[in-house]
């Protein structure tokens, strides 16, 4: 089963047993490798995704042909492009894993069904969306008044385990840092 | 009464009047001159906020005193700091009105009891923020994407009532310019 996604839900809101076993028919549990795609580029999001285990990563490919990270999720964290979800729009983004990884996915007719026979769990992502928008309210704030120096160690600092998991190069790319610049800073805190 | 929150609800779910009765109750109209205050450095937030009519906006003071604006709001948005709101936390932000203003404000002990009465708003807010989700996400790949004149064009372009009403240095405080920049980027539009 998911006990990551179950505990997560009850850490917010009341959740019985009876309640898991009407939420088993709308998951679908992916079991990916590493560098596995759930979105590419010019294709709609079609659900959204739950990390049980593992971590996915989420880039779009930049006008010099660079891949630019815009967004990594960790083990109980959500990832989808919203706006491709709920408007059933092309995708400008790649989602795919970061390393061997285990998958919930909700696709956009059972998010309705599934918000339609559990109500509760419409209080669930109302509140996970707004820690989400809370976070990047943050993020948004430490770009304006940090240098990269600076969000780098306050990175590395606040998810050392993140900067373990995860290629020096793709923390570069979602840092906007070179990987050498990404080495030496590391060497330099080390 | 505020017609532009309702059309806003009814947007995203059903809601009959039966039910505007009911969130009477939970609902503060400000009405506001330009340049108040809802919410100063230090301040918990206590509440989240819609604009019903005029325009907010939310700012920090960086540590070279500056202020530096953060988001907008005009009618039909929400604005709040949402860690603060919903962890209880003094917020680093100022929110001021930019004019003179009608603005609905929820409080957080409101907020719960009227999800707790009005259960289907419940699905208006997870969907709210999810949009929220979807605008940050979309901002964001225009941060890594575009230059900062880019940026300004795309925007000016996008919302051009928005640059009428809004003064000139407070936008370039947004998108990180000096106003004299902003000056030439409108002259060379123009």
């Amino acid at each position: 089963m998911y006990p990551n996604f179950i505990n997560h839900i009850r850490k917010y809101i009341e959740f019985d047993d009876a309640s898991i076993a009407l939420l088993n028919q709308y998951i679908t549990t992916l079991k990916l490798k590493r560098k596995e795609f759930l979105l590419k580029e010019g294709q709609i999001c079609q659900s959204i995704y739950f990390v049980e285990k593992g971590c996915l990563r989420m880039y779009f490919i930049d006008n010099k042909l660079n891949e630019q990270i815009t967004q990594f999720a960790l083990e109980h964290w959500w990832m989808a492009d919203h706006f491709s979800f709920l408007d059933n729009k092309p995708s400008p983004y790649f989602i795919q894993t970061v390393e061997k990884s285990e998958i919930l996915a909700i696709s956009s007719s059972s998010f309705e069904a599934m918000l339609r026979e559990i109500p509760q769990l419409e209080s669930y992502f109302r509140i996970i969306m707004q820690r989400a928008v809370a976070a990047s309210q943050l993020r948004n704030k430490y770009m304006y008044e940090m240098s990269k120096e600076e969000f780098y160690l306050m990175f590395s600092t606040s998810f050392p385990e993140f900067v373990q998991r995860v290629p020096q190069y793709m923390i570069a790319s979602y840092l906007g840092l070179t990987p050498q610049y990404v080495s030496e800073l590391r060497k330099k805190k080390l």
